[in-house]
């Protein structure tokens, strides 16, 4: 009964989104992805989400809520999984942190260049290696085919483009994997019961009601790609509760493994929690440059392969 | 009697607001810009303030409540100011739209470069304009002093970077202007009753109450500055109410000209309510590159030189 309960609370989310804008163009770049990588080449293949989600207060949208992530982690950990021989599917929320442009300055076109004279553009010196990442890494990926971003602002667009991407790699099987690094909103107004206009000020406090989002999570694993290999993340601010919400979230909703990361050290380590226990997975802290997510990336991927082989015995 | 409330519910929320981070560094770039441009150059100083502000729903912040604003209007004011004469200060939303960038791609770095030969850097020629107006123009006003960028994320922080500034220009006198194109929330969750840690799901619906911040404009107007000329904005997405509103918002604040815009048809047309009436500004819709804030600077910048030349008799 309950599970009936979730598949009614789900139809009518999507029921009531506004539709996806350019859905055949998102749907025809994705499958020829999907094609080139998967029956082509063999490729495994993951979809990556990143940043937060909007939530419309105002149908015509002035006001929001939103969910902080600079999209950091799911930018560095694309880098490594296209490293680890990855196709990566990039679902991220516009404006977000990019793959490969992690090193940039805050204000990349008033610190990087400058036009010498006037016909010639060159680099800083101190920022070549970052240029040179975020041009000829990124390009790269993108022109071999082993990248595709797709951009999301609100809860309804990333929840439509998120069964869009699961129903079209469900025949990859074993081989693809959600890495669900997005921070989506818990709570927001369904659409059919939000005002047209902006809410207008001026006559004392705001009260406002937020529904829950249905738990899409469940639906990803029994329905839209039951087959892929699945991780999810818990986000908490208080270390406390951290462990034991990430080991609820594991048995609620049958996923491979949750990264559970505190806010204030997610940049140093994070525990992946899984039925065969936890692991904490530190950066190299002798190594200035390294990234928790280099080695989160190559625990991940070596609990993919266990788990690919085992689905094919 | 109700401006004593006002002024207690101004001190009340700065009192409870967290400290601005590097005060002191902002102060002294600020001083140095002001002294430099109105005491040495003799130059008008506008500040413009552009983008939404962020109010935190828990302290250590995960969900926030936003204001859409891509920067836009603030980015294009900026640059037709300082064509214009003008020294800006830019008090924007971090990750919002800049001036001199309006024009390049959503992902320049994927879009407008390439590097040929492994070592020299190229713009594709179909952005090369673009590029060079993000790099030349914006770091030449830069380097002469012409502007100034300091970004805000927060309520808190808009306000008290906007008093700051306004404190510090109060000796420019007339010479100053207040170009306040942000998008600053109405309503706020008070510092002092937030909750600390995440708020949790999983239990029903969520209720929110917002208080409503109080109204800096009036405080801008009779103690932090003024003298200076000032300008402030009304968005709305209902047109039918939005020349009213204005009109309100004119005689309420006391302030020089308010910009009613209408969120659908922003970028084509505004209307510069005040005193003198109201004064309808398009864009030349017959050039492709006009931009309404062409026509809209150059009305704000005849004003305020009828303001200067009636101040100094």
């Amino acid at each position: 009964m309950s599970s009936m309960g979730e598949d009614e609370e789900v139809s009518s989310f999507f029921e009531s989104s506004p539709p996806l804008k350019k859905m055949e163009d998102i749907l025809q770049k994705l499958n020829g992805f999907i094609e080139h990588n998967s029956s082509g080449g063999g490729r495994r293949i993951v979809c990556v989400t990143s940043g937060g989600t909007t939530v419309p207060l105002e149908q015509r949208c002035v006001r929001y809520i939103d969910n902080f992530s600079s999209g950091n982690r799911g930018a560095a950990s694309t880098e490594n999984f296209v490293k680890a021989g990855y196709a990566v599917v990039f679902l991220y929320r516009s404006g977000t942190c990019q793959p490969y442009c992690r090193s940039l300055p805050d204000d990349p076109f008033l610190e990087c260049f400058h036009f010498p004279d006037n016909s010639n553009i060159q680099v800083h010196s101190s920022h070549v290696e970052a240029v040179k990442m975020a041009v000829m890494d990124q390009q790269a990926a993108v022109a071999e085919a082993r990248l595709l971003k797709l951009p999301f602002t609100t809860i309804y667009e990333y929840l439509q483009m998120l069964r869009l991407i699961a129903t079209a790699l469900k025949d990859v099987g074993p081989c693809s994997m959600f890495y669900l690094a997005a921070a989506v909103s818990d709570f927001y107004v369904p659409w059919n019961s939000m005002t047209e206009h902006k809410i207008e000020s001026g006559s004392g406090p705001l009260d406002i009601r937020l529904a829950q989002v249905p738990k899409m999570l469940s639906i990803l694993r029994t329905t839209w790609a039951p087959k892929a290999f699945c991780i999810s993340f818990k986000l908490e601010t208080d270390a406390k509760i951290l462990i034991d919400k990430a080991t609820k979230a594991l048995g609620k909703y049958k996923v491979h493994a949750v990264v559970a990361n505190e806010l204030s050290t997610r940049k140093e380590e994070v525990v992946v929690v899984s039925s065969s226990g936890n692991v904490v997975v530190r950066r190299d802290s002798d190594k200035p440059e390294s990234i928790v997510e280099d080695n989160l990336i190559r625990l991940i991927v070596d609990r993919h392969s266990t788990y690919i082989k085992e689905s094919h015995s």
